[in-house]
């Protein structure tokens, strides 16, 4: 096998590229099944495809396995990546697998394709539109909780945690209607207030509006507390309140659900139910 | 920022895409100057483009910075990372830099672009073709040694290691040339029983046409040591005999020179002097 790969590009489309890494004692815990270290591997940089609107082409991967690990930890990982892979039919082009030193350190590279002039990106967001949020929130957080030992175990939050989703099919749909969009890793709180702040404006936010599963309800932690929680790799976005039905269909067409949370406003900052916030006195963890 | 970068992509080229990963204590030692290592990790993904004659388009960068590792070092990482790219005009289209653990683990993805149908591969070698290397072999070898403090040192072999070059003007100028390309990474040997296994046949290198440097020649080590040892970072290619004075032409014109060191046989396997060889038997480390 050649060391790199050569695909074809056809006339019109733009090439969207993301690389994020995952390191062990960092962002996943030393008893992590591997599978699900792999899985989330290459979900959190198709997130970061699906924010653009993009059409994931392929991914390059570099395993740095850690010192402890053996062949069949390194197997479990490849066989998560190769689901996700899978899942959302993607194509792996190549990477490379080496020995890391003492802890696990895991790179990947995801490419994507979106129509010229089309992709979604962080600036964009015009005062007055609406803030969109799709899924529910602080689920993720929440099994995070439970990884840790902290939190009554819940499978389906655990899953919420170790399993995201990427939101692909919404992010194409989006294209054209949303007019700044990202994806939620570090606490919708935070990224809100980064998505807004991107285009120069504040972000006004419905706290009764932001969505909850029912486990998030019953965890007895505050809504701003969920919003403050990472990991939940869903999409945020603005549009113009003109294209609220356009919005709503494509949820219904992309089986994603989405929630309208609040609004872009003038000025700097972010104010949830109308008090100024600083989203930053929100982290949770 | 966004987290993806977005790229227009012209018409009729196709997309050339490879990541390699560096380790600290696998590929570099602890006390390895950190903008050397940045400047590696550029060059060792760039030198895979070359291999195919792509020419860059960008990269994308995973820095995992080890625990024991101050700002300082990452910054003088990121330097070395910055003169490569600079030197070869290559942008960072993203990436992240996250705490890794013990150890620094390095990933990067470059992308670059060829004229649709016209990569080179490994595989393409057909018999009786010429066996060609640009450079000189071995120096970077000598150079870990010195690395190692296990020779004398010698500022001019220190740098083949840790300053490899890629060979970008000399890949792309073999596009329709070389039959057959690769880069020499693993040794001149290994990497040569490689190239033509990848096309079902054999080589047979003369081992006094191997281009040694003065200081390589003073090493006192024998000339089939110096080609098993790594880090060459040279361009190794096949190309009929027809076309000799285009490859000698196109090395006076890249002011890359390139030496015939041997041919395409048939069968499987390696010769040298026309004695059958295991290349992997010359393994110097």
């Amino acid at each position: 096998m050649d060391d790199a790969a050569v695909l074809d590009w056809p006339l019109g489309l733009q090439l969207v590229a993301t690389h994020d890494m995952l390191a062990e004692g960092i962002h996943f815990t030393p008893d992590c099944p591997p599978a699900d270290i792999g899985w989330k591997l290459v979900v959190v940089n198709l997130s970061d495809l699906a924010a653009t609107g993009a059409k994931p082409v392929g991914v390059l991967m570099g395993a740095g396995i850690g010192a402890g690990r053996d062949a069949g930890w390194a197997k479990e990982l490849v066989r998560g990546m190769a689901q996700a892979l899978e899942r959302y039919a993607v194509p792996l082009l190549g990477g490379d697998t080496i020995r890391s030193g003492p802890a696990s350190v895991l790179a990947l590279t995801a490419l994507g394709s979106v129509p010229a002039g089309r992709a979604l990106s962080r600036t964009g967001a015009r005062l007055g539109d609406d803030l969109w949020v799709s899924g529910t929130i602080g689920d993720a957080g929440l099994g995070l909780e439970i990884a840790l030992g902290k939190r009554t175990p819940d499978a389906a939050l655990l899953k919420r945690y170790r399993r995201p989703q990427p939101r692909l099919a919404l992010g194409i749909a989006l294209r054209g209607i949303a007019s700044a969009c990202m994806d939620v890793s570090d606490g919708l709180l935070l990224d809100a207030s980064r998505l807004a702040g991107a285009s120069g404006l504040s972000v006004a936010i419905d706290s009764s509006a932001i969505p909850l599963s029912a486990a998030a309800r019953a965890s007895g932690l505050a809504t701003a507390s969920l919003a403050a929680m990472g990991d939940d790799y869903e999409l945020l976005f603005t549009a113009s309140c003109a294209v609220r039905s356009a919005v709503l269909a494509t949820a219904v067409e992309c089986r994603t659900p989405v929630a309208r949370i609040g609004s872009v406003a003038s000025g700097m900052g972010m104010t949830i139910d109308g008090v100024e916030t600083d989203p930053t006195g929100y982290q949770h963890r």
